[in-house]
Order: C-alpha cells, then sequence, then structure tokens
C-alpha cells in the first residue's frame, strides 16, 4: 500500500472558508496527512489554527518563503502545498513553492492579473512540478460522465451552451458590515478587477470548456454593480463564442435571491443535450434528439469509467461539494504516488484543472472586463 | 344574462396549428360563437373548414377583404375576428377589419416591419375598435400573480432578468421535408426577417415586460442559423437593458434539444425573486431575500384578485395552455360586453396585450436583427 | 360533420363546483351542448341557473323526474345527461333517465350503497344505454399512455402498486361553518358511509385498476376521522391485494397540509416501473429495471395511439384537469355518435369507465369500511 | 485540542460496503483513527485489509474476541470499536466489547432476534458504555431541522406518518448469482428474519420515531417475497399505529425499479407538514396549514441549532450521504471526549440512536412478521 502523502497549506488559519474545505477534501480519501502550514499572516493566530489541526509547532511556519525554505530542507518535506489565500496572492505564492521543487494545489481564479497567470504558467513547465488548480466541480462524477459522453459523440457537434452561477449573498452591502469573506472579495486589490465575474463567472466558464472539450474565443459582455459603492460586477452578463462555432452564454451573479450556489450547465448539440446542477448534483439528464429524457445517477448503470474513478458509494447515497472538490486531492495523490512509484498514473486520474486552464480563466476575466469597459464589444481571449 | 358574442376568423383552416387553439380558446369559457370565416385562401378547404366548424356556408368566406365587407352589412354582424394566418399578412387583414369597425384579435408577432406595426397603431386609435395581440402566455394565473407581485413591491427594485424559450422542433432541417409549420416559419417572406426571435423571442420579451413592467430600451445580439441552409435565425442570444437600470439576458432556440416549449422567466429585484415555467405553469416560485422559496400555487391562499380572476378551477386541479390562452378570450369578451352594455369593464380584464406591445415586439425583433448585423453592438429600440 | 350532441344535466347550479366542472369538460371540445337541465332542487336558483347558462325556459326543469319524461317526449330530446347531484342521489336520478331510454354520465361514486350500484348495473343492461361514471383521471393522456404501456408488457408482471390521493382542505371542521362542499361531502345521508375513502379513494382505487388491468381482491384498512366530530374518515390507510398476486397500498386523506390534489400513482413490475402524478399530469415517468428513469412528456415522441388519441396540443403546451375531463365527454360523443350513425365507435373512445367500474368502487369503499371496523381484517370485494 | 480518538473495526475488510462508508465517516472531520481491526473472519484477508488500511500488523486481529482482550490490555487501547458485520454476529460482538468497557459504535439492526436486543440492552446499562447505532440519516442535518421543529410545535399534533424506502436492487434473484451483499443479506441465518424489512424498514422505522418523537405501537403488515425462492420478504407493506394515536403508512421494497435508496418521510400534523428525501438530503419542504408550501435548506436562514450542529459548509454546496453518516461519528467522538475530558457533552451531540433504538427496532420487525404470519392481524411492539 502506498504511503499517506503530506500536504502543507498556505492560508487557511482559524475562520476561513475554503481552507477548511480543502483539508475535508484531503481528508476524506485518507490519502493526504496535513503536516505543516503557514496559516495567517497573524503569528498567534497561526499558532493556534496549527494546534487545533494537529500540525507540530515547528512546522508552523510564519510565512511562505519561510515554510518552503525549511520544507525544502526536510527529509520528510511536504509533497505538496495547498495554496488557499486571497487570489492576489497566488503567483507569488505559487512561484515560491514551485521554486522549491514542490508540487501545487492552488485555489482559483489562478492570478488577478494576466501577465502573472502567464508568469507561472513558464514556472510549472520550467518547475516539472504537478500544478493543480481547484476548480472543483470538475470533480464531480456526474461533470466528468457529462464531458465523456461529450467527447464520445453522445450530443454530436455542440451548437449552444448555457451556464451559469447565481447566488445571492452579495445582494445587500454586507461587505460594509466587517463580513470577511465578502470584504475581500469586492477588494479589487485582493480579488482582482472583478468580483461576480472572478469568483463565480471564472467557474462557470472553466466547466463548460471542461464539459464541451471547446474553448471560449471571444466575449461581448455586460458588467454591473447593482449595490451602490461597490467597485467590481456583482453580475456578470457575457455572450460567448467559442472556438469551431459554437455559441454560449454565462451568467454569474451575486445579487439573485434565491440562488445559493446555482451553478447550472446545459450543452446542446445536433444529436443531444445535457444538463447538469450543481444543488443535486447526482443526476444528469441527457436528451437524445427526438427521444425522452433521461435522469443518469451516479453510480448508475451504463456510466463511463471516468464517472466511475470518480465515485466512491452506491447510486441512490448522494455525495456532495465535499465529495467532489475531495475528487481533486484524490487524483493528485495518484499523480503524485505514481511520480514517486514510478510508473504511469491512472488515466482516470488526469482530469485535474491545470495552470493552462488557470491562465485561460485569467484571460476570460481579462476579456470580460476589457469587453465591459468597450460598452460589449467582442473582444478576443489572448492566448496562444 | 349577456349573450354569446360572434367570433370571426381569419385563417386557421384544416390542419392549422394556432387557429386550432384560438378556437378551444374562444370555446372554453362560453362567450363567443364561431360564426364566420375566411379560412382559407383555397377555396374548397375553406368550405370544408367551415363546415366542419359548424359555420354556416353563407358565412364562409374566400378572403378578409369579403368577408369584412359581407360581415359589417350584417345585423348579426361578428363582434370580432381572429387573425390566425402567418406574420406577414397580419397588418394588411386587421387593415380591413378596423376600417369595417370591427374589434380584433390579432396572433403574434403584430406584424413583421415596423413600419406596418406603427400604421397599425394609428389605425387602431383611429378605429376606436379593440385590438388585442395574443400573446397567450400573459393570460396563465400565476404569471398575471407575477406581474401583481412586482407591481406591489415584493421585489423591490427590479435589478435582473433572465427570460428564456427554447424549443427543440427545428434541430434538423424538416422544412426541407414539407413540414408546413416549419416551412412558412423560417421563410422571411411570411415571417419576417427573424425565425426564432419572432416565432418565441416576441414571447419572451413580452413577458418579461408585462410580468416587470419595465421597456426594453436597448439590446446587444448573436443570431446564428444553426442548421445549413436556413435563413433565418434559429437560435438567438440577447443581452438586455431596460429603461431605469435594470439588465438582462434572453435567449431563444429551436435547436435545443430536451426543450419542448421551455419558456421560462426569472426577475430578481433587491428585495426578493419570482420564477416561472410554461411548463409547470400553476406554480410560481417566489423567493424573499433571505428567506425560504415559497412555492405559490394557481387557486392558493393569498393570491392577487388579479391572479383569481384568471383561475377557473382550484388549486391541485392544473390548468394549462388553453385555459390561458382562453383567459385572453374571456377578458376581450368582457371589455366588448362592457362597451355594448355601456359599462366600464372589469378592471382585472384589461390586461389582455394590446397594439402597443405588439409595436414594441417589433421594434425588438427589428433591433435584435440589426444588433446582429452589427456584430452585437448595443441597438436601442427606436420608440417614443 | 356530425351534429353536436344535445346535454342534459341534473343538478350543478349557482355555486356549484363539479357541475361547472362538467359544462367544461362538455364544451371544450365543440361535441356538445347543454340544452336542458333541472339544475337546482330550489325552483328559483334552477331558474337563474338556466339563464346564466342560455338553456331555455322551457327545458329549465324542477327536478329529473320531469325533465326525463319531457325530454323522452321531445323529438330534440337531449342525448345524454349528466349526474351531478351529492352520491345518495345518483341512483335514483339514474334510474330515471334510464328507463327513459337516455344515455348518462354520471359523477363518481356511482352510489353510497353497494345494493344500489349492483341494481343500477342491471338497469343499465336491460336499458342499453350508454353509462360513463366520470373518473375524469383516466381521461388524461399520460395514464392512457400508462394503461397502453403496463398491457403492452413494458413492466412486466405488476408486483407493486402504491396509490395516493391526499389533500389539505379538511384539516380543520370546515363543515361546521357552512362551507357547502365540505358540508355534503362529509354527510353520511349524502355521500355515503366513507368521506376521504369516497371522495378519494374510489379515485384511487379507479386509477390503479385502470391503468394496470388488475382488479383488487381483498383490502386490509384502517379508517380515521381525525377532525374531532366527523361522522366519516378524513384519512384511510388500505393494504390492497390484487387477484393474481400483485400488493399495494392505498392512501387518501383529506387532512394532509401541502397537498391540494396530491393523486399519484406508481407501479412495479418485474421489468420496469411507471409513475405519474395528477398535478404535473403531462409528464410520466417510465424505468425500465437497469436503466435510467425516462421522463415520458405528452405528446412526445414514441406514445401510444390511446395517449395521442386524448391529446389536443402539441407537447410543451401543458394540458390540465379541464382537457382530462373533457377527454370523457368526448369520447363519449363518439359513442353515441357512432350510433347514431350505425358504425362502431373509435376503438380508442371505449376506455371510459362504466357501470362495472363503478360497482368495483362502491364494493372497495363497502370493503374498506368493513375493514375498518373489524380492526383491519383482509376483507373481500364481493363482487362476481 | 483534543486529541484524535483510536478506533477499531470488526468486519469491514476488502469487498465489504458498510464498513468502507463507516471508515469515511470517521475519518472526514478528523476526530478518529483507525488503529485496530478484526476486518476478516479470513487470516490472510485480514492482514491485508490492515495493512491497506495502514493499522499496525500487531493490532490487525483473529476474531472480536482476540482483539477485544488484546487492546483492553493496551495503555492506547481503542476508544471505540465499530462493528460492521452481518446482523446475526452484532450482539455476540458487541457483548465481548461492553465486556472489556469499550466503547460501540455497532451497525444496524441491532440484532436479528429480540431477545438478544434486550440482553444488549442490558449489557450496555451494566456496562456504562457508550452505544451508539448507525441509523445513519438520523445525521443528516434537515432530519434533525426537522426533528426540532416537530418538537418545537411547528406542525402541532401529528397525525399521519408516510414512510417509504424502496430500492430496486434486488428485483432479479441476484443472490444466486454469488453477490456477496444480496447473499448475506437475504440469508435469515445472518440477517435474521426479515428482508427488506430488516434492512430497510427499520430504518424507515427509526426516522419516523426520530422525526416525530412518537413510538410506533403496533402494526399490520404483509410482507412478501416476489423473486421466487427467495426465504425473506423482498417488499414489506405496513399500517402504523402510534402512541398517541397518530397513524401511519410504512414500505419497504427491493424489487420496485427506479428506486436507488429512495428513503422518504413525510408528516402530516395539525398545523402543518414536513417532508424530506434522502436522496435530496439538502431540502426540507415545510408547509404550514394554509399557506404556501416552503423549501428550507440545509445552511439557509433561520434553522434550529440542531441542524447547524450538523452542518459543515454553506448553503448550496451539497453535503450528502458521507456527511450524515459521519455526524454520527462527530457526535460520538464528542461524547467520548466529554467524558475523557471530565466535563458534560454538547447537547446537540446527544441525538446519536442508542441501543434503545435498536430494541424497538427489532421489536418493530418481529411484530411485523409476526402480523405478516398472523394474516395481517394488529401485532403490539413488545417493549416495556
Amino acid at each position: 500500500m502506498s504511503r499517506r502523502l503530506r500536504l502543507g497549506m498556505v492560508g487557511g488559519g482559524e475562520g476561513a472558508f475554503i481552507g477548511a474545505v480543502h483539508r475535508l477534501a484531503a481528508r476524506l480519501d485518507d490519502r493526504w496527512e496535513l503536516v505543516a502550514g503557514a496559516f495567517s499572516r497573524d503569528a498567534e493566530r497561526g499558532r493556534r489554527s496549527a494546534a487545533a489541526l494537529h500540525v507540530a509547532p515547528d512546522r508552523a511556519y510564519a510565512d511562505a518563503a519561510q515554510m518552503a525554505q525549511a520544507e525544502a530542507a526536510r527529509a520528510d518535506r511536504v509533497d505538496a502545498v495547498a495554496i488557499v489565500t486571497p487570489n492576489a496572492s497566488h503567483h507569488a505564492i505559487a512561484r515560491v513553492f514551485l521554486g522549491a521543487g514542490i508540487h501545487v494545489i492552488c485555489d482559483k481564479p489562478l492570478t488577478t492579473r494576466l501577465e502573472d497567470a502567464r508568469d507561472l504558467q513558464r514556472a510549472v513547465a520550467e518547475s516539472g512540478c504537478i500544478f493543480a488548480l481547484t476548480h472543483n466541480y470538475t470533480g464531480y462524477p456526474m461533470v466528468r460522465q457529462a464531458r465523456a459522453m461529450v467527447a464520445d459523440g453522445a450530443l454530436g457537434a455542440v451548437r449552444v451552451v448555457q451556464v451559469e452561477y447565481p447566488q445571492d449573498w452579495l445582494a445587500t452591502p454586507i461587505e460594509t458590515t466587517g463580513q470577511k469573506q465578502a470584504a475581500w472579495r469586492l477588494d479589487p486589490a485582493q480579488a482582482g478587477p472583478a468580483g461576480s465575474l472572478g469568483d463565480l463567472g471564472t467557474h462557470a466558464h472553466n466547466i463548460a470548456e471542461f464539459v464541451t472539450g471547446l474553448r471560449v474565443d471571444s466575449v461581448a459582455a455586460q458588467l454591473t454593480a447593482f449595490v451602490p459603492g461597490r467597485r467590481v460586477d456583482d453580475d456578470a452578463q457575457v455572450m460567448l463564442r467559442f472556438a469551431g462555432g459554437a455559441r454560449g452564454m454565462l451568467w454569474s451573479s451575486q445579487v439573485a435571491p434565491g440562488n445559493e450556489n446555482a451553478l447550472r450547465l446545459r450543452v446542446f448539440g445536433e444529436a443531444g443535450a445535457l444538463e447538469w446542477a450543481q444543488e443535486h448534483p447526482n443526476q444528469l439528464r441527457f436528451t437524445p434528439l427526438s427521444e425522452a429524457p433521461r435522469i443518469l445517477a451516479r453510480g448508475g448503470a451504463g456510466l463511463s469509467a471516468a464517472a466511475a474513478h470518480a465515485t466512491r458509494i452506491p447510486a441512490g447515497h448522494p455525495e456532495g461539494y465535499i465529495e467532489g472538490f475531495a475528487q481533486l486531492y484524490r487524483d493528485v495523490a495518484e499523480q503524485i504516488t505514481a511520480r514517486l512509484e514510478g510508473r504511469a498514473a491512472d488515466a482516470a486520474a488526469l482530469l485535474v484543472p491545470g495552470v493552462g486552464d488557470g491562465v485561460r480563466g485569467v484571460a476570460f476575466v481579462a476579456a470580460c472586463v476589457e469587453s465591459g469597459r468597450r460598452d460589449g464589444a467582442w473582444v478576443g481571449l489572448c492566448i496562444r
């Protein structure tokens, strides 16, 4: 049996949201143990967080740089580091660990500036390290099933993509009330030039590309900050053109009452259609043209190997957000373990989004922001 | 008890779809009897249709002009005429009946050219006649409930409108196989310059304005004909700006497998949201901000007078498309009867879309087509 | 074209619920015109009702006996009579019209006493008249589709039937507040020995037998009157044994908050299952064993002739309660017209429930009441 | 920070289903580490399982007795043991660990014989140990929310309970094909005298009692083995009487195509109703009498402390089966830790089902089996 891998974490101290999710995800499948961290820029808080997480005091670091240096020097160094800090710091932190030859698992979006994203892409290539970007919705079995079905031609050529990701928690100016999650996400200095678009739209863009295998080529967007005083969009409406001719619409919003986390993807092809909704992730609606819709279920009969690979428990026993997120950690563990053991990784474990997906996401945001500035003109994504 | 009103019909002969629907709608509430018609440009077919519909042979006319003249001369002349011909002929036919002082119930869209629409608007004003446009989805009780709730402030100021109307029946080139419904709807000479946009998008535009009380101010659109050889769009994607600052997205499609007639409207305001789907029309989802969503039901407790007015049977006994359509006929009957009886009509019967709504619909299509031609530039709706 | 048939009605005057529904149903397909009636035991009310319904004063009768006698003597006598009075009077009224050789459309349940039901069955046989019992849920296209699929073996041998029909309108003692619908339905003298069971359970029993083609053989029941002072059950829970070995459960309730009219049937066979819910009647869920569930839609591809026969408008344009009810009137019209024209009726029009179904329904109620009295002992339905 | 607790396991070796689920559940919240086990009666298999689970070889035991003795002698003995063997062995194994003073987490049903269940109840009392029975569905936040709402009077007095738990995986005789899960569950020697009733019906019974706070008093049942050759029921239909006057129906089935794991509970009271479905566990439908239904969501506003206690991630990020199961492990960890630390446990952690619930479950099965034998006669649950 392979050993458990050693995980370090930057960010994710007391009160953090996404850091706690990363730890749940890392723990679920018993392939990782958290052994080191720079959990907070506040030293005392960092120490308390480490203790609560059963991390040894000597591996609770003050910052990423110290951590990378110290860990790189240990025989039992971390196998990978999870970066769960606000967006603007991803670039610098990832740079440090890649420089130390440590694999990186980075929260999304990749960076807040396109030049940083490209720089990181180069750094990953030079380092030879594994770089995983936690577009966690790609870890859901039925999302992987959808991807496999499109790839297998079940829909024929894709014509139309409809993707949306509305939430409602920012319908009022809670960022002015000290709500920490809201504050940093709406601060351009920490979150970048986009609000809902960076936080949610990047997921929507990513899942659309992941499932269809297509690439967004250009966008026309209107970005709005409906809540007075807000400096970034809390609602983004985008028309999409994909390379190859498919077209689509993307909507992200944080001011849509009645929507908690309502990511939803619909793909329409010449021969059929697929529909998936994150809040009921165990089902996938598939309609072959001119036939009755079918409700495919996680764990059900006839699913793809890719879906089966991402499934832990039988049909009817719902898996959820944590399980989907955990799939990325499980897959990265397999990739690293395969390297350690000098073998090829399980092909099904290679679907984890990487730095290239991250660059495309940042380019997507940049293009939408530019289109918004130019009154909705079509703007191409400048990616070679 | 008021007498039944006398209805004439132009179009709607053997094999027609929407004409048969109009008759079902007119019959349901027993306020109309069909007594005259010019059912077909083919004389023999027109006669057969009249016989099948229990219309006396002497009131089965060759064409609209003959019918208008003959009916205007009768003591028992028709109270109103229903025009259910292809779009391009609405203008001329309506002109003739308005000229004869006969009320008009016209299928949508109003016309295929904006100048015709405006001309008709003037003609209606001059004639003093009632002109009803059968945007039938406004007849559903829960659509009227939604309108009443927005008007009453249940949502606060509206921020975002999402409306879509996908179908799948034109995913393949069935217009080349002799399918009559497809053939005329995809022929610019009969249907106008838009395909899905004219057929479906006008309904989506209308219901968005009807429910929110807002007016679409400008649009940015990409129109596509996915099926090779098609001369009008079979998929239209539109971004919307409403007067007053609300924004929205509109999608119409005839190439979306798994969608039969899936008109769906979502309205998001500062204080709450509403969602309605035509295929399950008896429910309306209402979410007050920060509260649990509620499933309001047709006939249920606490609904508005406007919804109650449009309801025939108790909650849980679903009403459908015919009932919604019939509501317009019932309301027009009330309007005409009130005139005949020299009294004010029931206020609840005044929600029927009219020629002004029709003009806006044609302007909406024209602006989208123009935007599409100009690569998605924002185009204003030229309506004073 | 065949002439419209002439309909008479007993009951259904001002303020009545089911009489108004029968008229909507009769009118929808333009095969009937209402020409006579004994609408109320109150003469003045009867006259007012007739006038409102455009029935000539000389055909507004004081009671059923007078009406049957007078109509039988006319050349333009009614082709059929609709009986929409409280249950206890069905037997006597139907007797009178059958005696006059007039076809009968009778609301359900057939009678309140088993001996009356049997007597009526004999009278129907002797009269040679058509007798239709308005178990209206059998008129829904997707219910007929379900029946056809079971008959065609799509489910294999049926094993388990789950049927329920909960409502909530009698959760409080509204019968003590003058609510007319509640008052008669909870009065054993008018409604018979059962409350929810007679009103709702008979529909549930009927649809279970209609769809499966099986016959309930014996029952074990617990009947409860939850609301204090109520003399008949407002909740009935029944275990079923079908001839041939299938087993099932049936629940009817009028005290189940959140249920408006929630008739729902599930049938499980060796090779597949079907599920249908009255509040969303245009869909039918079909699961072949070990395959993904499919959502069959009214008007969709591949449906049976029986379903197509009962469909008026295309898929996605929902039909509802009135349309389902109207199907029975349409089918009876076809049966009568065929007799008048000396031809065989369209086979698809023969699915209307008849007096035999009514007898079984009354026997079902009687057996459940008996089982309830005997503490849930299994009681056979005494039908030969 | 409290230390992680040490967990042992009996059963759950290679290829086992429920053992793997227990481990996922134990791991999720980082309160347990698996350190010992008697994973299989096959020694080699047990060793392999231990190695795969990172359990030290010297703590991989041959059987429960050896394990209990050896662990009891260690300073770092297990804090609790999870028993995940077939039903018939629970009693003896639990006895052994209770005798050694080790807390027990036991899979359900408690035992296969009522006398064993009672004996175990005495043994628990005498030992002073914590005994948790993994009726895991009680760990779902919205199930706890439902319980809190009933307890708080949101429904008024409960009248009717409808609970069902259908599956379809045993619709064919797969137990004859070597399917291990099917084989033991349908073998009376291992699973006890009931099939679907023991496997599923006990969950349904438990959740009905858990949510309502009521106790099933007597039952009338028909048990069927639809698949030829089967020695225990694969379908059980039960009428329920609760102490205090509520009534209900319970259905468990393994031969219902289209049902994967469709546990569903509905509770109807004088003032409102609740509905919960395991396959969509993050929602709870609540209908106050005469108001619109509300869709309460896990993590949403206004939920009870009991629900919040069982929630890890925000609304809209679905938790599933593993998370619900994990809640029991988290709560037992809190109970044990509180003892170790000499403090009272968090009250919200005390909702874990215990041996008394287990006794009632076994009594429920026994009464149903007896009722089935006596042709559906009402049989009381013999529990003092």
